[in-house]
């Protein structure tokens, strides 16, 4: 534990949060803080190839907070590895969406990547989520329902 | 480099071409080969949630392994990263099916995590493949062609 008696699991934990966090705001300068700002980060979003380096995937969150669509997301079923430095959470995304259509939902998986900095801080390196069946609404984190 | 002329980023490389070697032979040996056998290991089939522990991972080989279907994958557009004892490979999986009914085609973006053993090996810790839209034959890798 450090002097803020945080384990490093749950920094990491709080670091993976704090992504989501981020997506829910819409705003690109909550998205800066969680990324390392460099070449070799990698973002995977669902049912797309990567994107290589934070500038593109800057653009890309750009692109997805502009859409008119109001976005919701959740992680839940975390499962976290450190390992020295490095550490990655997979865990399970709900996200619904308000369109002009109506309300839609859909549920992916995702693996993180996070490096911790000199400062102890727990930077994404990489995000790849990935589409999978939805399952019942019983099933949501309570952020949602 | 190593003893034997061998730099890091050449060893992970090749550690990622001997998982997709595997899933081309469909032995189950060749896969215990490349996998870390832990608990902490996680993969990832396309579509499909995070399987935990290496005995889940090694069921789903086994039953992909089974399966009547004929199958040929390689990987492309690799970019790797080497943070200390911790690598990933992100790649392009261009993957054919031979199935009763033709020739099936698809291609998934992966991300793969691997980490470096006391004696210098790579070993897989974690696999994350998802769907992507697929491209024209001319951009597939030669194996495969």
């Amino acid at each position: 534990m450090d002097r803020e008696g945080l384990t490093e699991e749950e920094r990491v934990r709080e670091a993976n949060e704090r992504f989501y966090l981020a997506m829910n705001s819409g705003e690109i300068g909550e998205m800066d803080e969680v990324w390392a700002a460099e070449e070799s980060a990698i973002c995977v979003h669902p049912g797309r190839e990567a994107l290589f380096g934070y500038e593109r995937i800057r653009e890309s969150w750009q692109i997805i907070f502009s859409s008119a669509n109001s976005m919701s997301i959740a992680a839940g079923n975390e499962r976290i590895t450190i390992t020295g430095e490095i550490a990655w959470v997979s865990c399970i995304e709900t996200i619904s969406l308000m369109m002009e259509g109506g309300l839609a939902a859909a549920a992916a998986q995702a693996t993180n990547i996070f490096r911790r900095t000199e400062h102890g801080r727990w930077l994404m390196l990489v995000h790849h989520a990935s589409p999978i069946p939805f399952t019942t609404q019983d099933e949501w984190p309570d952020v949602i329902n």
